[in-house]
């Protein structure tokens, strides 16, 4: 399950929109519009349905959350070898909805290593960023939390910020993969969130809330393959 | 998926004894005393396990955790309704290794009866079963934590503090069915802890991380036949 | 440092409008209208400013909050006898906006009881205050938290909901001390809080953040006086 | 008050040996010590503690934790104005023992900066000190957990570790002061950790819970001084 550049990553967070056969419907929509268009499409289903869509949907499957442990006495905790068990190759770790202390985002990130899951971090502002890029997660994706859900696009909205979010983490850790996310719901907005050095989108109601889904992960997914 | 007394239930950690298909074998195991002895067994894989086991085995399947939210932007949380929409039908509450804030516990039983899944709600002392009670729970599991993954029962350790718990739970709300847990790891724990007036146990190491869990668990299974 | 009923309870929060000689001069205004009326004012400052205002006005000082920890290595939490050495007689404990797990309320409680504190624990609806009292807090402050810092008064808004709570908590705890809180700005409110079977109120906003605090607690301290 | 380097930084902790009087008479200690020696050491007592300790004596106070909150409605958290106004010239931030979200590190040095108050981050381990800085705390204070309390000290056990933890500190923000800690006990532990690169220690039970912790303070302080 190769992970191309550039990536959108949706993530289904607990909309009631993508719990169980819902959510495995728009794994299909990506699934589909990847394998037309070449673009790399990432899903983030909710725990409980990772087993499901990775068994019947050729995407990335990432969880939406892993905690820093290793097996053991952790009840109703997300076991980074058990999401990959299930099927996950990856995961988002210290979304701004399920944030983490910093010494488990540091953990997180090495337990995801061991169990050889991917990790997108999220990060709220530039320094933040710079910050977590200093722990080597495989993507680091910036989300202002003010427009998070907004449909207002961080790319157009904040472009100076996304670009010096991009260069401190650049800075910080050239191997960090800069994505960006928050408000993210139109072909545009993918274009710009490219254009401004990212090299991708991480995103939620945008796609999973469309009237569409598909129809507008289509749009997203030829807006990134134009800027090839 | 009929819940009835005494109970015993398993809750599966995130041991890697329990993962994935280790887990599912367990819970065949489990499928296959409770056919035999008529006694209900529950258990609590991990979220990502829920949709595997409760698709193939009939006992009836909890959550480890669930959280008080409803559908919305909750990133990497646990959706009560999409816990029973991958097959579980009640799940565990503030348990030891994942307690809650006392506004959420209630929060997360009211959640859990909105998505029809019963709720065993846990407690560290007499004081905190009584407070849960007045709650309403499904169930009450008493478990010292300092008995917890020792082998050394609470039910022939501390039976004076398990009466006392269970009196306090009764005398707060009656229609609450008091457990016990913690060191539970043979037939006679079971006996024992029936004789102080619980309606069964709640364990996880005892059967989870034995030589040969079906084998305790078909001993465990025999215990609570022989106290109806 | 007695305290009698009914009280008027005047949380300082982290308002600016309290920090410091700020608080110390509403701390003031407090004593003497206390000394007036005859009504016992309780206040709880900021940590940092509990030494300063306890050894300098003779009204009981709270804490807004102590740590359910003994000494030792805990750095930057509210160690009870820390609390009771600076001067305060009491605390608040899981204050709406500091919520804290079931078991850490039981546990700061029993510490709070150690360190001769006196304990108003607060609540966000009728089954949680029947919770608490479970615990046995000296008093019981249901605040319902969608109308604290309103200016909309829980006695006068959700009257029914007020002697809903205080039913239950007599029912479970006859001993523990019913209050209620949120919105409480004017006399009338005061009044109408007594009416209603609790035996006081906790408020911040009404006094703190009134333009003239002192007439507003001397309006508060006249209408109790009034009820007895 | 000036902070000059190194620095020796006592954290009181919760322990019962630093609470109100007795935190007192060390910190008369830690004022005569640095007065004869002109060693800098800045003292961290108890949110209770800080304005009977910081009017008495001329150290350099810090608070043990601040919350990252502005002036409003946050019940029993420490707002850094109020931390300033009690006395306070600085803060630790993210201690082992009370670690914070990530975002929140963040914000908390921002708030400090506000409230004119130095910041010493803590942090437990190469990765999470350079993390760490590049938000720009005043000071990062490497402190690995498992020698914490232990009396094995940081700067003789792990000094390989140490050296990396400046290495990338520096290279990642070469305006943060890089101090390390735990198990410091002894003159020879401060000219250990100085060797390392570091510009001096923070430590807590090494003089607090000493038999006689002003001879330890003051061998660390000559210690520190033969090392200018």
């Amino acid at each position: 399950m190769k992970i191309t550049l550039p990536v959108i990553a949706i993530n289904f967070k607990t909309y009631s929109e993508s719990v169980g056969k819902k959510g495995l419907k728009i794994a299909k929509a990506a699934e589909e519009i990847s394998n037309d268009t070449g673009i790399c499409i990432i899903i983030a289903p909710q725990h409980t349905d990772i087993q499901l869509i990775a068994s019947q949907v050729e995407v990335p499957v990432f969880a939406q959350h892993i905690d820093p442990f290793t097996a053991g006495s952790h009840t109703g905790y997300i076991l980074p070898e058990a999401v990959a068990e299930a099927g996950a190759v990856g995961t988002l770790i210290n979304h701004s909805e399920h944030r983490l202390i910093l010494a488990d985002i540091d953990e997180a990130i090495r337990r995801a290593k061991e169990a050889k899951l991917k990790t997108i971090a999220c990060s709220n502002n530039p320094e933040v960023s710079a910050s977590i890029c200093a722990l080597s997660p495989d993507f680091c994706a910036y989300e202002p939390p003010d427009l998070i859900g907004t449909g207002i696009s961080v790319s157009t909205a904040k472009p100076e910020v996304v670009t010096k979010a991009v260069e401190l983490m650049q800075k910080i850790n050239p191997r960090v993969i800069p994505l960006c996310g928050a408000g993210i719901s139109t072909g545009e907005d993918v274009t710009a969130a490219i254009k401004l050095n990212t090299r991708g989108v991480l995103l939620a109601s945008g796609v999973v809330k469309a009237k569409d889904p598909k129809a507008v992960l289509q749009e997203m997914a030829e807006a990134a393959q134009k800027t090839l």
